[in-house]
């Protein structure tokens, strides 16, 4: 099961987007928002945006579009952002601490309950809210937190004993910001964030654009 | 065209972690590697792989794969990475400082000349070998250099004045990790980065494993 393949992987990827501009809508007291509009907003084709959503099991009406309130309902329940979701982050470094200040995170029902550092200037410090506590506790505050989920922002030298670390306290999903390949148990799931891929989009457009501007 | 969508998305975005494991296999000395291979250590399905790889218009041989040299080069130069890029960055906090630091990069041909802040103590210091420059001076700069690539890492509420006067001074392609939509002239190309989208990745298998184990 962990290793399944998310086959609607890129329309999972747009939704948080989609959920983006439709609050937006909904605090301007909107009640129902088109796909046409969505499409418009992130430059998409409309037969797009309509198959993305109805993977979380909402259909528009013709004409008037999606009511504003079911639309996020839905979309939040598909992704779970309905429920609060604890998490730890381990390695408060740039890259974690960034994260530990994004905002958006509270839309998604991601609750940071605690931090782990190897560096004594930073174990006792709050970031951002959260309690930063030296690594060598992990294992222990972990298992006594009950904590599922963990987003990993060690220096990639250390990620997989820090895995293997976690998943023996109880942990079962990761958030892999390091560029280590993990070896985990088939019952965790792993998210492997890789910025390359968003860099390899903007080079291919910018690819094109010059082989056209060499065409035209 | 710079409002064009990429059609093979998902495989473009791909192609960094095949690079990644493709180099690693002509360090160990292989001269040839199986679409098969790469799809077992990415968990993919090896006819994914192989429509992915052809994409950059290499196509393996029956039996022994793909040659292992001629296809970091097909890659990387459908990619451009084979070219030199010099970029900027704008905003170095927490996660500008990351980035800077994210040795990936240099295999991607990004070269970052410069970087801009408003912070006293940043300006005129040197982070991860690159200067950091008062953001005064930042239309001069890229003018001078003539830099098209900007990184841009400042808070959400300067995103859009900060990307006019990089418009303005000859930028042409943003990788935005701000949450604003820019707007921009058509012939600008913009990557907007979005790290709710891998955790929507991730909160999908946490739902589908919830409810497998609930039908268990």
């Amino acid at each position: 099961m962990a290793k399944q393949k998310i086959s609607a992987a890129p329309s999972v990827r747009r939704l948080p987007s989609y959920l983006h501009i439709i609050r937006q809508v909904e605090r301007e007291g909107s009640e129902y928002i088109s796909g046409t509009i969505i499409a418009q907003e992130l430059n998409l084709e409309p037969i797009q945006v309509r198959k993305d959503l109805s993977i979380t099991g909402i259909i528009g009406k013709p004409k008037k579009g999606y009511p504003v309130h079911a639309l996020i309902t839905a979309i939040e329940h598909f992704l779970g952002w309905d429920d609060i979701q604890d998490a730890v982050l381990v390695g408060v470094g740039n890259l974690g601490t960034a994260l530990m200040g994004y905002q958006e995170f509270q839309f998604h029902g991601l609750n940071l309950v605690a931090a782990f550092d190897m560096d004594p200037r930073k174990i006792g410090s709050t970031v951002h809210g959260v309690p930063v506590l030296p690594i060598e506790s992990m294992d222990i505050q972990v298992k006594n937190l009950g904590v599922k989920l963990a987003i990993l922002t060690v220096p990639s030298p250390h990620a997989q004993e820090t895995a293997d670390i976690l998943i023996k306290s109880g942990v079962d999903a990761i958030w892999n910001f390091t560029n280590v390949k993990l070896k985990v148990p088939d019952r965790v799931l792993v998210q492997k964030e890789d910025l390359s891929s968003g860099y390899a989009m903007l080079c291919v457009m910018m690819q094109a654009r010059k082989l056209e501007n060499k065409n035209a």
